[in-house]
């Protein structure tokens, strides 16, 4: 980040930074980038994409390119497809980490082999059965980038956003120790958006955002709670409480088929209440992901039946459509055919780009190995908490320490993460599959169990190579 | 103890000792009691039996007195059946402690009221439903135990029976911290006397027992583990292996019904070698025990199904009627229809007294607070691992780790165990049912389990008195 | 806090708070705190001043009210000398606790009487001879303010800035676990300013100040360590290197003699460059502080050869005279002989409670109980770490882990601070002489050591009447 | 070990074995060993001396083979003195180390520059200046053994007898993770010993020896203590309360001169009893160790007034002497002029192999990395605890937790001893330094100890090689 300050200290110009995007040719999350690098007033410079298909990453730097063209564009920003890895990692300042395997060839089998020995998977992507198999494919390929940001760029800071978020970060550091990473996951401020109305519907409060809510989070991606709950130094739960009064009879009152033609990403917080009740910590991820820590919610005869608690299966043939749809809409965009509509992404990326950068500090949850921040939480695993980045640190927050039971909960997941990216080192499948048998969600015989994780290896055999 | 040594250290006489039973109206383990004691050279003195069928324990004090008046009695022991246990206890050197409440208005319940939501428990009197349960009716009675200990016989060594074990030997040192208590297990030898017979067959040897096994021993009572066995300093773990297989295929070779007729107790290994296959550490309790610590090997339709692992479901129909069959065949000696028969009960307890006594030094597995005897497991936790007796002091050896997958199922237990007495030391009903919830085999909804726990609470409302 | 926000949640005026002072009567602090007070924007409301001196808690209040009608008191301010201390807590939402017992009689003794055995102490108050006693002086005076807060004001916000802090601080935290303490102390300031200097001599930048410098710090009160200093991201160490060859040689270097008119709160930095090389982490506490906490530096004949090290000892006649020189400061003011002069005292009191009371977080150093910011370092002890405060919440930060060798002076201390609190609440001077021996300071023989400590607490007896 | 039993379980013949000495030219230990195996009756087999003085291995082989001609040696033992490490360790079954540099060249120097400054040391093997410039000297010499360990005998049992006992145990581990070193020391059995004449004195009992006496034992070698002791199962601790009170005036009730014509390793127990009062522990090591562990006995004007304790420093040209005396002896022997006289050595070693070898089980205290036996101390670190010594393993039994400030002075050594063999492992001699620093016998100027420390690595540089 060459002169990002003048000497007096006040900053008299943007910054220039050097971005490195690892799956740059996204269809997805990398229009929310450019989307909010446009928008940026503090920082500008370089945007570097480099994709294992590269003609996708090639599409992105027209579109980028496109894009900044705009009035709307404050920031200024190059945006370039590079063809290695080493080539886009050199010397740069960031480097955002967001691959997905084609959804066809992997997440698809995820979720429908698993179903047939009756187990089944909202999302798939962190734990349970899928998300074991995800993490697998993961480690070898976090493994490469680490290596390669040793290599070409160590000082650089890494901000990762792919799933599952708590390995493949995990990952980064396993390999290279020295790697300033951190893991970004949005799931949290939903959550603080959804108190946010429900401090409006509770106390006399109006025109509330997520940022309102101030909360003490700990525990692990997609498996986090709020174990202090503030809007203005106020305690908020009397407002959970009078919600879940409001809607009684809780727990699971939906009817089967009333979510049939919801949204797959519908969530009526209903887990959230139930495992509220049943704790007494507040969840801070998502119910969908919520429901695959643990195994009740999903001990199901027919996965419709998971609808009496306001949530939907994501079915695999949503992922599989879901990449070229939205490709299509990169074209559309790249044709003229539509206009890119700029938005205010709710992301905090590149809030996080200039805190580091010193423009601003900022308080936030992020994934980080523990180094205390969670009491009773394995050291060096990765958690989430919130933290506090400033000028090119990161220091996490102590977070409270959870109830016994949600730690135990966690310390299992936490050990089958740790499981699983010793295994992924030395490429050992009979530990992983230690791991994969010790999910709260594979509640089969072990026999059962082992022949449906030779079965969802052998599918994807081709993204596993590194494994025994 | 008065005067257990002569003042030069060398002993003169038989050791004289007060030994005071708590559930000393047992119908079923007094009897060993009276035959051990009977057949011991080092110690003598008096039995004071105490129970709140104070009748039962007059029954036993005429068994034990008229026991004695038989040649093949070689101690000096009186036996006397006494009303309050504060007078049972008053001075005593030893407090045994083994009770059982009624199984026809506790246990039956405790097995068959899960059985209606597909929970089968082939015990059912550790963890699970049944152990869960069984464990809040247990706590207030230890309170009181450990409370009259306190009064009595501060200094006295407690010997514990009574399962669950290892939430009964917590709540004694819970109430009283200064408590000399332990809990002794059979279990682990059983486990060492099945090594003996695989060293006999696949090595070449003779003629051995379960002492010639020596073990390094981890875990909690009834899900115990083997890090390390030997005979004669040989690693025993070939002698599993070409066991394993000699029996291929494995595991779960039964058909169901191989088992209708075998008796209740049934243990084939099974279970234990498919855990020894995919943890590598070998179980040292039995396989009836084990499977009610993970999920895997219940998950069942039909109870039927579990034969195909060698063991059988207990039914509440055998314990209600045990009982019964076991009283008569006291009432037969007593009224001399049937002779008593002394028999080598293979149960270490009066070795152990002797070791404590000053007599022989031991070394045996036991279960106590953990206080880093059992790396990895919270401290204060009671934990079963090798220990070593001497004159007035029981010192744990300290155990190998445990893998990881295990530690955290043992983690899960532990949690479970130190909430339980938690919530038995305040009557907290609601942090009760957080164990029952985090409990591995509990794998149903959550409202489903909480009208489980209801009703198993409600048909034994009382035996729950100190229960909110 | 009545009415601290509107319901929209934009603040329309100045929060009312209530605020005790415990220690109203000092004649030195309270003059800050009116200053400050007066010219905060923020906030405004009532300040209670209680001591057990009432009368000079009256002339405080006289001199509050006085300088409130100054029109540079942009606040809106009342001052109250109250009589009892139950009458000051009550309802409070600050309680500021900053007391001292007369030096004459305590302090003087702490300082010359190890002096007779060849134990030199810089300043005595925190730990060494005088720091040991003077914890024996606090520990049951602030049992009593904790049990006050707990009874009259449980909620409010307990800003100690007593030493010795650690102590002090802990013991709050022992008396009343509920309690919302932090220990708050400029010294780590002072090292940030010195370090902002450091900065523009060595690096291109100039007028600087404390707030410019960004650390990571941790230790315990007054033995606290940056182990990350950077100034607009940019690492200082360089900085500090070039300083140090700039003044070779060291350490050191000063002459007797040489500071013989010099401040006695003089400070060359020399024990925190010399510590520094030595251990690889800079000190953040002031050198005068620092001596006391390791054996090396007050190995003196003289006491006079500890100037070589650019400080010197403050005499206890200095102690003597400070109050009386202070006392007529404040009449000076009080009968108009004396302008009392606004300045902008640096001290970050005001700042942390409008913080706390929702107006702006704020970063900064804070003495609170460790709850894994302090890695390898006990869990409750009382740590100096960053810590963020935000609207009713002080959360601590995770600090690195400090060098082993520094970690286990920093754990001798624990220990001692963990023992004297102990001894403390027990009344138990036995205990307590442990904590004193197993002082580095205290290098004689045992029995002198004894004789010492006998003699210490014989001559200040009166404020000792807790302890056997 | 071939064929160590016969195939029933009960021994047929002597266990036939191979040992290894490390240091065989011993002058001194090596006749004990000579002894110690001649009077086996359950060992025997092949001694292969290997020792960098090749010459002195040969006289011990020539030693041994005389003694074994001897109608006393029971055993049947063969010696030979071996050329090369590799060669001697080739498939050993035990391997012993027992090494001393030439005290003319190195430990004369650890004790003499260090008086020099006023540092004087009773003994200087363990801790303090010649303790960790000893410490210097043995890491890299026993890295190399344990290399040659790990290439020629990876599973032979290692008992080491070199000090500084925690270093070089620590280093083996540290060199090779899957060693089975054990480090043994006689000193705790000596004060078990004198326990045995006070329960004489004080209780009524006679004829006992330090076996009478049960302790359990904890710290780290020449640092330890007893925090129970019991003869019989009796606590013994009146009757050292009792010979305290015969013996008051305490402590250091010595006359200066009262010890001038004493032996240099003579004990008065004064600093046992001292400590003993003061931290309500019974140190298990002599007089002469414990006081360089802490700084009070040490501080002295004259090293003559240490003598008001009991002891005597051993001057450096008692240790230069040793070395010609034992060596005369030696040829005494060896030419006929004097004839070996068979001895109850006292020492456990071939107890200890003969346990290992399956003979009978023992319990003793051993020297071994910390893995919970020691609570409160660093893992990994060496401690010395009880243990149990098993036909081929070794177990450490858990020890009582020390009293804090006990606790804290270990964890400062142990912190010293880590960071040396770090530092050792890296060469790294200003990392060396930190340690030498913190040892609580520095009490001088740091600038005067940089000197010192450079002063002692200069005069024996010729040791130091491996450090930069």
């Amino acid at each position: 980040m060459a002169q990002m300050y003048t000497l007096t200290g006040s900053r008299v110009e943007q910054t220039e930074v050097t971005v490195c995007c690892i799956g740059g040719g996204s269809r997805d999350w990398a229009m929310t980038l450019i989307n909010d690098l446009a928008r940026c007033t503090v920082l500008e410079g370089e945007v570097r994409l480099y994709d294992v298909d590269h003609e996708s990453a090639r599409q992105n730097e027209r579109l980028g390119t496109q894009v900044q063209q705009r009035t709307e564009a404050v920031g200024n920003w190059t945006y370039e497809a590079v063809e290695t890895m080493a080539d886009a990692l050199d010397g740069a300042d960031f480097v955002l980490l967001s691959t997905q395997d084609p959804p066809a060839e992997t997440m698809t089998h995820d979720l429908d082999i698993p179903a047939e020995c009756g187990l089944y998977q909202p999302v798939g992507d962190t734990v349970g059965p899928g998300g074991t198999v995800r993490a697998m494919r993961a480690i070898p390929q976090y493994r490469e980038i680490a290596a390669g940001i040793r290599e070409n760029c160590p000082d650089a800071w890494v901000l990762n956003f792919t799933n599952p978020m708590s390995v493949v970060t995990r990952t980064l550091y396993e390999e290279f120790p020295g790697v300033n990473a951190v893991g970004i996951c949005h799931e949290i401020y939903h959550a603080k958006e959804y108190l946010a109305t429900l401090v409006e519907d509770h106390f006399d409060a109006e025109a509330l955002t997520g940022d309102d809510i101030a909360v003490d989070v700990g525990g692990i991606n997609h498996f986090t709670w709020f174990t202090d709950i503030r809007w203005q130094g106020r305690d908020v739960s009397p407002a959970i409480d009078r919600e879940i009064e409001r809607q009684r009879p809780l727990p699971g009152g939906f009817e089967p088929g009333d979510l049939d033609d919801a949204s797959v990403f519908v969530n009526n917080h209903q887990v959230a209440f139930d495992l509220y009740e049943r704790f007494g910590v507040f969840p801070s991820a998502g119910d969908r992901h919520l429901v695959e820590f643990v195994p009740w919610y999903l001990d199901l005869d027919d996965p419709r039946d998971v609808q009496r608690w306001g949530i939907r299966m994501t079915p695999s043939s949503y992922r599989t459509a879901h990449w070229p749809d939205r490709e299509a809409t990169r074209q559309a965009y790249l044709d003229g055919n539509e206009r890119f509509e700029f938005t205010d992404s709710g992301e905090e990326l590149v809030d996080i780009m200039a805190a580091l950068a010193g423009v601003q500090p900022l308080e936030t949850n992020l994934n980080l190995p523990n180094d205390g921040q969670l009491p009773g939480v394995a050291n060096g695993a990765v958690v989430e908490t919130n933290a506090l980045v400033t000028a090119g640190a990161v220091t996490p927050l102590v977070a409270d320490e959870l109830p016994p039971a949600v730690r135990s909960i966690v310390g299992t997941h936490v050990t089958n993460q740790e499981t699983l990216v010793e295994a992924g080192f030395d490429g050992d499948t009979d530990l992983a599959f230690r791991a994969f048998l010790n999910d709260p969600q594979v509640v089969i015989q072990p026999d059962e169990a082992e022949q449906l994780f030779a079965d969802l290896l052998e599918v994807q055999a081709s993204y596993l190579d590194a494994w025994e």
